[in-house]
Protein backbone atom coordinates (compact mmCIF):
# COMPACT_ATOMS: atom_id res chain seq x y z
CA UNK A 1 0.00 0.00 0.00
CA UNK A 2 1.06 3.78 -0.40
CA UNK A 3 2.82 5.06 2.59
CA UNK A 4 2.29 9.05 3.07
CA UNK A 5 4.96 10.36 5.61
CA UNK A 6 3.90 13.38 7.32
CA UNK A 7 3.31 15.36 10.34
CA UNK A 8 -0.13 17.04 11.38
CA UNK A 9 1.13 20.65 11.95
CA UNK A 10 3.00 20.29 8.56
CA UNK A 11 0.41 22.43 6.27
CA UNK A 12 1.67 20.23 2.75
CA UNK A 13 1.24 17.20 4.07
CA UNK A 14 -2.32 17.66 5.45
CA UNK A 15 -3.02 19.04 1.48
CA UNK A 16 -1.83 15.31 0.61
CA UNK A 17 -3.81 13.73 3.30
CA UNK A 18 -6.68 15.99 1.93
CA UNK A 19 -6.20 15.17 -1.80
CA UNK A 20 -5.28 11.68 -1.18
CA UNK A 21 -9.20 11.33 0.57
CA UNK A 22 -10.41 13.47 -2.28
CA UNK A 23 -9.27 10.65 -5.04
CA UNK A 24 -10.23 8.29 -2.72
CA UNK A 25 -6.71 6.76 -2.74
CA UNK A 26 -5.78 4.87 0.28
CA UNK A 27 -2.73 5.13 1.95
CA UNK A 28 -0.89 4.08 5.07
CA UNK A 29 0.02 7.43 7.37
CA UNK A 30 3.48 7.11 8.88
CA UNK A 31 4.29 9.83 11.38
CA UNK A 32 7.34 11.84 10.66
CA UNK A 33 9.10 14.71 12.69
CA UNK A 34 11.09 16.47 10.32
CA UNK A 35 13.04 18.53 13.10
CA UNK A 36 14.50 15.62 14.02
CA UNK A 37 16.40 14.76 10.48
CA UNK A 38 16.50 10.93 10.80
CA UNK A 39 18.69 8.91 8.64
CA UNK A 40 16.19 7.25 7.64
CA UNK A 41 14.36 9.87 6.31
CA UNK A 42 16.99 12.38 4.79
CA UNK A 43 17.86 8.96 2.62
CA UNK A 44 14.47 8.90 1.56
CA UNK A 45 14.17 12.76 1.03
CA UNK A 46 17.35 14.55 1.24
CA UNK A 47 15.49 17.51 2.29
CA UNK A 48 13.91 16.40 4.91
CA UNK A 49 10.86 17.36 4.01
CA UNK A 50 6.99 15.96 4.84
CA UNK A 51 5.33 14.85 2.70
CA UNK A 52 6.91 11.94 1.37
CA UNK A 53 4.86 9.71 -0.40
CA UNK A 54 6.04 6.33 -1.50
CA UNK A 55 3.95 4.01 -3.96
CA UNK A 56 3.41 0.73 -4.37
CA UNK A 57 5.78 0.28 -7.23
CA UNK A 58 8.29 1.98 -4.61
CA UNK A 59 8.66 5.41 -6.65
CA UNK A 60 9.37 7.76 -4.05
CA UNK A 61 7.41 11.56 -4.20
CA UNK A 62 8.67 14.50 -2.29
CA UNK A 63 6.61 17.50 -1.99
CA UNK A 64 2.78 19.01 -2.66
CA UNK A 65 3.24 19.31 -5.95
CA UNK A 66 5.37 16.14 -6.91
CA UNK A 67 2.71 14.00 -5.70
CA UNK A 68 -0.24 16.05 -6.72
CA UNK A 69 1.07 16.19 -10.62
CA UNK A 70 2.41 12.13 -10.44
CA UNK A 71 -1.26 11.62 -9.27
CA UNK A 72 -2.87 13.35 -11.86
CA UNK A 73 -0.60 11.74 -14.17
CA UNK A 74 -1.05 7.89 -13.35
CA UNK A 75 -4.73 8.41 -11.53
CA UNK A 76 -7.19 9.15 -14.59
CA UNK A 77 -10.53 8.96 -13.59
CA UNK A 78 -13.29 10.49 -11.48
CA UNK A 79 -12.21 13.91 -9.80
CA UNK A 80 -9.06 15.30 -11.16
CA UNK A 81 -7.82 18.37 -9.38
CA UNK A 82 -5.99 20.19 -11.57
CA UNK A 83 -8.13 20.35 -14.20
CA UNK A 84 -9.67 22.15 -17.25
CA UNK A 85 -7.45 24.43 -20.56
CA UNK A 86 -4.16 24.80 -19.84
CA UNK A 87 -5.15 28.39 -18.75
CA UNK A 88 -7.25 26.92 -15.73
CA UNK A 89 -4.66 24.53 -14.80
CA UNK A 90 -2.28 27.55 -14.53
CA UNK A 91 -4.72 29.44 -12.29
CA UNK A 92 -4.64 26.41 -10.22
CA UNK A 93 -1.23 25.84 -10.29
CA UNK A 94 -0.77 29.37 -9.27
CA UNK A 95 -3.20 29.54 -6.45
CA UNK A 96 -1.28 26.17 -4.68
CA UNK A 97 2.05 27.69 -5.16
CA UNK A 98 0.39 30.90 -3.20
CA UNK A 99 -0.30 28.39 -0.41
CA UNK A 100 2.24 26.00 -0.60
CA UNK A 101 5.11 28.55 -0.49
CA UNK A 102 4.03 32.09 0.04
CA UNK A 103 1.44 31.38 2.97
CA UNK A 104 4.51 29.05 4.50
CA UNK A 105 6.89 31.44 4.39
CA UNK A 106 5.04 34.26 5.68
CA UNK A 107 2.61 32.95 7.83
CA UNK A 108 2.87 29.06 8.15
CA UNK A 109 6.38 28.47 8.88
CA UNK A 110 6.97 31.07 11.59
CA UNK A 111 3.60 30.65 13.67
CA UNK A 112 5.07 26.65 13.57
CA UNK A 113 8.43 27.67 14.47
CA UNK A 114 7.05 29.99 17.40
CA UNK A 115 3.82 28.06 18.90
CA UNK A 116 5.69 24.73 18.65
CA UNK A 117 8.76 23.59 16.83
CA UNK A 118 10.50 26.11 20.04
CA UNK A 119 9.27 24.04 22.54
CA UNK A 120 9.70 20.78 20.97
CA UNK A 121 13.29 21.55 20.30
CA UNK A 122 13.87 23.66 23.34
CA UNK A 123 15.26 26.58 21.50
CA UNK A 124 13.30 29.41 23.69
CA UNK A 125 10.88 31.04 24.11
CA UNK A 126 8.11 32.08 21.35
CA UNK A 127 9.54 35.96 19.68
CA UNK A 128 6.28 38.03 19.96
CA UNK A 129 7.98 40.29 17.42
CA UNK A 130 8.09 37.68 14.77
CA UNK A 131 4.31 36.23 15.71
CA UNK A 132 2.94 40.35 15.38
CA UNK A 133 4.28 39.72 11.14
CA UNK A 134 2.94 36.48 11.08
CA UNK A 135 -0.52 37.69 11.89
CA UNK A 136 -0.69 40.57 10.07
CA UNK A 137 0.34 38.37 6.98
CA UNK A 138 -2.15 36.31 8.06
CA UNK A 139 -4.75 38.73 7.69
CA UNK A 140 -3.65 39.67 4.14
CA UNK A 141 -3.71 36.44 3.39
CA UNK A 142 -7.33 36.30 4.62
CA UNK A 143 -8.62 39.15 2.90
CA UNK A 144 -7.17 37.31 -0.68
CA UNK A 145 -9.08 34.35 0.27
CA UNK A 146 -11.98 36.70 0.83
CA UNK A 147 -11.82 38.12 -2.57
CA UNK A 148 -11.49 34.51 -4.49
CA UNK A 149 -14.36 33.80 -2.28
CA UNK A 150 -16.45 35.92 -3.66
CA UNK A 151 -15.21 35.84 -7.65
CA UNK A 152 -16.44 32.11 -7.30
CA UNK A 153 -17.75 29.23 -5.65
CA UNK A 154 -13.97 27.92 -5.30
CA UNK A 155 -10.84 29.49 -5.18
CA UNK A 156 -10.05 28.90 -9.11
CA UNK A 157 -13.21 28.78 -10.35
CA UNK A 158 -16.29 26.85 -11.27
CA UNK A 159 -15.51 23.58 -9.33
CA UNK A 160 -13.15 22.36 -6.59
CA UNK A 161 -9.77 22.02 -7.34
CA UNK A 162 -6.37 21.26 -5.70
CA UNK A 163 -5.95 24.98 -4.56
CA UNK A 164 -8.84 24.63 -1.85
CA UNK A 165 -7.60 21.57 -0.99
CA UNK A 166 -3.87 23.74 -0.36
CA UNK A 167 -5.64 26.68 1.15
CA UNK A 168 -7.76 24.70 3.89
CA UNK A 169 -5.17 22.82 4.90
CA UNK A 170 -2.40 25.48 5.63
CA UNK A 171 -5.27 27.36 7.37
CA UNK A 172 -6.51 24.39 8.94
CA UNK A 173 -3.06 24.24 10.88
CA UNK A 174 -3.68 28.12 11.79
CA UNK A 175 -6.95 27.37 12.98
CA UNK A 176 -5.69 24.40 15.59
CA UNK A 177 -3.22 26.99 16.84
CA UNK A 178 -6.65 29.29 17.39
CA UNK A 179 -5.03 31.73 15.46
CA UNK A 180 -7.85 32.83 12.92
CA UNK A 181 -10.70 35.49 13.86
CA UNK A 182 -13.45 33.97 11.74
CA UNK A 183 -15.33 37.28 12.06
CA UNK A 184 -13.20 39.75 10.28
CA UNK A 185 -13.12 37.35 7.54
CA UNK A 186 -16.79 36.38 6.57
CA UNK A 187 -16.63 35.32 2.92
CA UNK A 188 -13.44 32.91 3.47
CA UNK A 189 -15.65 31.39 6.64
CA UNK A 190 -18.32 30.64 4.47
CA UNK A 191 -15.66 28.85 2.00
CA UNK A 192 -13.83 27.00 4.57
CA UNK A 193 -16.96 26.04 6.44
CA UNK A 194 -17.92 24.21 2.98
CA UNK A 195 -14.33 22.37 3.07
CA UNK A 196 -14.40 21.30 6.40
CA UNK A 197 -17.65 19.52 6.37
CA UNK A 198 -16.46 17.30 3.58
CA UNK A 199 -15.93 14.12 4.24
CA UNK A 200 -12.01 14.09 3.39
CA UNK A 201 -11.69 16.47 6.29
CA UNK A 202 -12.79 14.27 9.05
CA UNK A 203 -9.36 12.72 9.42
CA UNK A 204 -8.41 16.57 9.89
CA UNK A 205 -10.11 17.29 12.39
CA UNK A 206 -9.40 14.57 14.25
CA UNK A 207 -5.46 15.03 14.66
CA UNK A 208 -4.40 15.44 18.63
CA UNK A 209 -0.99 16.86 18.53
CA UNK A 210 0.59 16.03 22.38
CA UNK A 211 1.20 18.49 24.44
CA UNK A 212 -0.75 21.04 21.92
CA UNK A 213 -4.50 21.14 22.18
CA UNK A 214 -6.51 22.34 19.28
CA UNK A 215 -8.28 25.59 19.46
CA UNK A 216 -12.15 25.56 21.05
CA UNK A 217 -13.70 25.38 17.55
CA UNK A 218 -11.01 23.25 16.05
CA UNK A 219 -13.61 20.49 15.32
CA UNK A 220 -16.30 22.31 15.35
CA UNK A 221 -18.13 22.67 11.51
CA UNK A 222 -20.15 25.54 12.78
CA UNK A 223 -17.60 27.71 14.02
CA UNK B 1 4.37 37.83 -28.80
CA UNK B 2 4.91 36.60 -25.65
CA UNK B 3 6.05 38.91 -23.24
CA UNK B 4 7.88 37.50 -20.16
CA UNK B 5 8.36 40.41 -17.32
CA UNK B 6 11.86 39.44 -15.27
CA UNK B 7 14.56 40.78 -13.81
CA UNK B 8 18.27 39.88 -14.62
CA UNK B 9 18.80 38.82 -10.70
CA UNK B 10 16.06 36.81 -9.53
CA UNK B 11 17.04 33.20 -10.24
CA UNK B 12 13.25 31.65 -11.52
CA UNK B 13 13.22 34.58 -14.01
CA UNK B 14 16.74 32.88 -15.35
CA UNK B 15 15.49 29.84 -15.48
CA UNK B 16 12.42 30.67 -17.77
CA UNK B 17 14.26 32.43 -20.08
CA UNK B 18 16.75 29.31 -20.32
CA UNK B 19 13.54 27.26 -20.78
CA UNK B 20 12.12 29.52 -23.38
CA UNK B 21 15.45 29.71 -25.02
CA UNK B 22 16.17 26.09 -25.37
CA UNK B 23 12.63 25.49 -26.74
CA UNK B 24 13.22 28.59 -29.29
CA UNK B 25 10.01 29.86 -28.31
CA UNK B 26 10.61 33.78 -28.98
CA UNK B 27 9.61 36.28 -26.52
CA UNK B 28 9.90 40.30 -25.58
CA UNK B 29 11.45 40.52 -22.49
CA UNK B 30 10.53 43.53 -20.03
CA UNK B 31 12.36 44.27 -17.06
CA UNK B 32 10.78 44.50 -13.42
CA UNK B 33 12.02 45.83 -10.32
CA UNK B 34 10.09 43.26 -8.29
CA UNK B 35 10.82 45.36 -4.67
CA UNK B 36 9.25 48.52 -6.23
CA UNK B 37 5.76 47.26 -6.16
CA UNK B 38 4.30 48.69 -9.73
CA UNK B 39 0.84 48.81 -9.26
CA UNK B 40 0.41 47.31 -12.94
CA UNK B 41 2.70 44.88 -11.98
CA UNK B 42 0.71 43.74 -8.76
CA UNK B 43 -2.47 43.53 -10.95
CA UNK B 44 -1.03 40.96 -13.23
CA UNK B 45 0.50 39.10 -10.69
CA UNK B 46 -0.93 39.83 -6.94
CA UNK B 47 2.19 38.03 -5.14
CA UNK B 48 4.80 40.27 -7.12
CA UNK B 49 6.99 38.16 -8.06
CA UNK B 50 8.75 37.43 -11.76
CA UNK B 51 8.79 35.81 -13.77
CA UNK B 52 5.39 36.41 -15.18
CA UNK B 53 5.06 34.78 -18.75
CA UNK B 54 1.60 36.44 -20.85
CA UNK B 55 1.21 34.53 -23.89
CA UNK B 56 -0.09 35.32 -27.15
CA UNK B 57 -4.08 34.62 -26.04
CA UNK B 58 -3.44 36.98 -23.46
CA UNK B 59 -3.09 34.00 -20.60
CA UNK B 60 -0.58 35.05 -17.50
CA UNK B 61 1.05 32.81 -15.80
CA UNK B 62 2.96 33.64 -12.65
CA UNK B 63 5.38 31.53 -11.30
CA UNK B 64 8.44 28.79 -13.09
CA UNK B 65 6.65 25.93 -12.38
CA UNK B 66 3.45 27.38 -13.67
CA UNK B 67 5.46 28.38 -16.68
CA UNK B 68 6.65 25.28 -17.39
CA UNK B 69 4.02 23.00 -16.77
CA UNK B 70 1.54 25.06 -18.99
CA UNK B 71 4.52 25.19 -21.91
CA UNK B 72 4.80 21.35 -21.79
CA UNK B 73 1.30 21.02 -22.20
CA UNK B 74 0.62 23.69 -24.99
CA UNK B 75 3.96 23.07 -26.61
CA UNK B 76 4.66 19.36 -27.82
CA UNK B 77 7.61 18.48 -30.17
CA UNK B 78 10.84 18.15 -29.69
CA UNK B 79 13.02 19.23 -26.64
CA UNK B 80 10.81 18.64 -23.93
CA UNK B 81 12.01 19.49 -20.39
CA UNK B 82 9.82 17.40 -18.34
CA UNK B 83 10.45 14.22 -19.91
CA UNK B 84 10.08 10.62 -19.38
CA UNK B 85 8.16 7.73 -17.10
CA UNK B 86 5.45 9.45 -14.42
CA UNK B 87 8.46 8.75 -12.07
CA UNK B 88 11.29 10.30 -13.64
CA UNK B 89 9.18 13.48 -14.52
CA UNK B 90 8.49 13.16 -10.39
CA UNK B 91 12.26 13.42 -9.81
CA UNK B 92 12.78 16.51 -12.41
CA UNK B 93 9.91 18.59 -10.38
CA UNK B 94 11.36 17.69 -7.34
CA UNK B 95 14.93 19.22 -8.18
CA UNK B 96 13.82 21.91 -9.90
CA UNK B 97 11.67 22.92 -6.52
CA UNK B 98 14.89 22.24 -4.68
CA UNK B 99 16.38 24.54 -6.50
CA UNK B 100 13.16 27.02 -7.12
CA UNK B 101 11.99 26.85 -3.10
CA UNK B 102 15.00 25.59 -0.99
CA UNK B 103 18.23 27.63 -2.70
CA UNK B 104 16.08 30.30 -2.99
CA UNK B 105 15.39 30.50 0.67
CA UNK B 106 18.75 29.18 1.59
CA UNK B 107 20.78 31.03 -0.42
CA UNK B 108 19.67 32.53 -3.15
CA UNK B 109 17.41 35.53 -1.16
CA UNK B 110 19.38 36.24 1.85
CA UNK B 111 22.42 37.17 -0.87
CA UNK B 112 20.31 38.77 -3.24
CA UNK B 113 18.84 41.28 -0.04
CA UNK B 114 22.27 41.68 1.31
CA UNK B 115 23.99 42.18 -1.99
CA UNK B 116 22.24 43.92 -3.61
CA UNK B 117 18.23 45.10 -2.51
CA UNK B 118 19.40 46.46 0.34
CA UNK B 119 21.63 48.95 -1.60
CA UNK B 120 19.09 49.70 -4.23
CA UNK B 121 15.89 50.26 -1.75
CA UNK B 122 18.56 52.44 1.15
CA UNK B 123 17.85 49.61 3.78
CA UNK B 124 21.31 49.57 5.35
CA UNK B 125 24.59 48.02 5.34
CA UNK B 126 24.96 44.15 4.15
CA UNK B 127 24.92 41.40 7.40
CA UNK B 128 27.79 40.16 7.84
CA UNK B 129 26.01 37.32 9.73
CA UNK B 130 23.55 36.59 7.27
CA UNK B 131 25.89 36.52 4.53
CA UNK B 132 27.87 34.10 6.52
CA UNK B 133 24.82 31.77 7.13
CA UNK B 134 24.26 32.00 3.35
CA UNK B 135 27.33 30.84 2.21
CA UNK B 136 27.51 27.96 4.49
CA UNK B 137 24.61 26.84 2.80
CA UNK B 138 25.45 27.48 -0.86
CA UNK B 139 28.51 25.09 -0.30
CA UNK B 140 26.29 22.22 1.12
CA UNK B 141 24.16 22.56 -1.97
CA UNK B 142 27.09 22.58 -4.29
CA UNK B 143 27.86 19.07 -2.69
CA UNK B 144 25.08 18.08 -3.47
CA UNK B 145 25.46 19.20 -7.33
CA UNK B 146 28.60 17.63 -7.26
CA UNK B 147 26.99 14.68 -6.04
CA UNK B 148 24.07 14.72 -8.77
CA UNK B 149 26.84 15.39 -11.42
CA UNK B 150 28.71 12.41 -10.44
CA UNK B 151 25.57 10.13 -10.94
CA UNK B 152 24.89 10.94 -14.34
CA UNK B 153 25.60 12.97 -17.35
CA UNK B 154 22.72 15.71 -15.75
CA UNK B 155 21.09 16.29 -12.44
CA UNK B 156 17.82 14.12 -12.70
CA UNK B 157 19.58 11.43 -15.63
CA UNK B 158 20.16 10.44 -18.57
CA UNK B 159 19.20 13.63 -20.39
CA UNK B 160 18.97 17.63 -20.18
CA UNK B 161 16.01 18.72 -17.74
CA UNK B 162 14.48 21.52 -16.59
CA UNK B 163 16.19 20.44 -13.10
CA UNK B 164 19.60 21.35 -14.67
CA UNK B 165 17.99 24.85 -16.09
CA UNK B 166 16.73 25.86 -13.21
CA UNK B 167 19.99 24.63 -10.60
CA UNK B 168 21.99 26.55 -13.56
CA UNK B 169 19.93 29.60 -13.58
CA UNK B 170 19.85 30.13 -9.79
CA UNK B 171 24.03 29.06 -9.75
CA UNK B 172 24.43 31.94 -12.68
CA UNK B 173 23.15 34.61 -10.15
CA UNK B 174 25.56 33.57 -7.00
CA UNK B 175 28.28 33.41 -9.50
CA UNK B 176 27.44 36.99 -11.34
CA UNK B 177 28.10 38.26 -7.64
CA UNK B 178 31.04 36.14 -7.69
CA UNK B 179 30.23 33.61 -4.46
CA UNK B 180 31.08 30.35 -5.73
CA UNK B 181 34.50 28.93 -4.94
CA UNK B 182 34.13 26.51 -8.32
CA UNK B 183 38.27 25.10 -6.86
CA UNK B 184 36.04 23.33 -3.81
CA UNK B 185 33.35 21.33 -6.70
CA UNK B 186 34.97 20.05 -9.57
CA UNK B 187 31.63 18.06 -10.49
CA UNK B 188 30.01 20.77 -10.24
CA UNK B 189 32.19 22.88 -12.27
CA UNK B 190 32.20 20.60 -15.09
CA UNK B 191 28.66 20.09 -15.42
CA UNK B 192 27.78 24.07 -15.18
CA UNK B 193 30.37 24.28 -17.79
CA UNK B 194 28.32 22.34 -19.98
CA UNK B 195 25.31 24.01 -19.50
CA UNK B 196 27.15 27.51 -19.91
CA UNK B 197 28.27 26.65 -23.40
CA UNK B 198 24.80 26.11 -24.71
CA UNK B 199 23.51 28.49 -26.98
CA UNK B 200 20.66 29.60 -24.53
CA UNK B 201 23.06 30.62 -22.15
CA UNK B 202 24.51 33.70 -23.91
CA UNK B 203 21.76 35.69 -23.31
CA UNK B 204 22.29 35.26 -19.80
CA UNK B 205 25.39 35.91 -19.86
CA UNK B 206 25.80 39.13 -21.22
CA UNK B 207 23.39 40.46 -18.43
CA UNK B 208 24.66 43.55 -16.78
CA UNK B 209 23.22 44.79 -13.83
CA UNK B 210 23.26 49.36 -13.08
CA UNK B 211 25.62 50.00 -10.19
CA UNK B 212 26.68 46.37 -9.47
CA UNK B 213 29.49 44.94 -12.61
CA UNK B 214 29.77 41.27 -12.72
CA UNK B 215 32.26 38.66 -11.08
CA UNK B 216 35.51 38.71 -13.43
CA UNK B 217 34.79 34.97 -14.31
CA UNK B 218 31.14 35.50 -14.90
CA UNK B 219 30.97 35.43 -18.91
CA UNK B 220 34.13 32.99 -19.52
CA UNK B 221 33.40 29.82 -20.36
CA UNK B 222 36.98 28.55 -19.07
CA UNK B 223 36.27 29.76 -15.89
Amino acid sequence: MRVLHHHPLYGASRTVRLLLAERRLVHLPKLESPWDRHEDFLTLNPSGDVPVLVTEDGDVLCGTMVIAEYLEETEPGEGRLIWGTAAERAEIRRLTDWFERKFVVEVGAPLLNERYLKRVTARGNPSSEVMRAAMTNLHIHLDYIDWLAEQGNWLAGKAMSLADLSAAAHLSVTDYFGDIDWDRHPEARLWYAKIKSRPSFRDLLEDVVAGLAPSQHYTNLDF
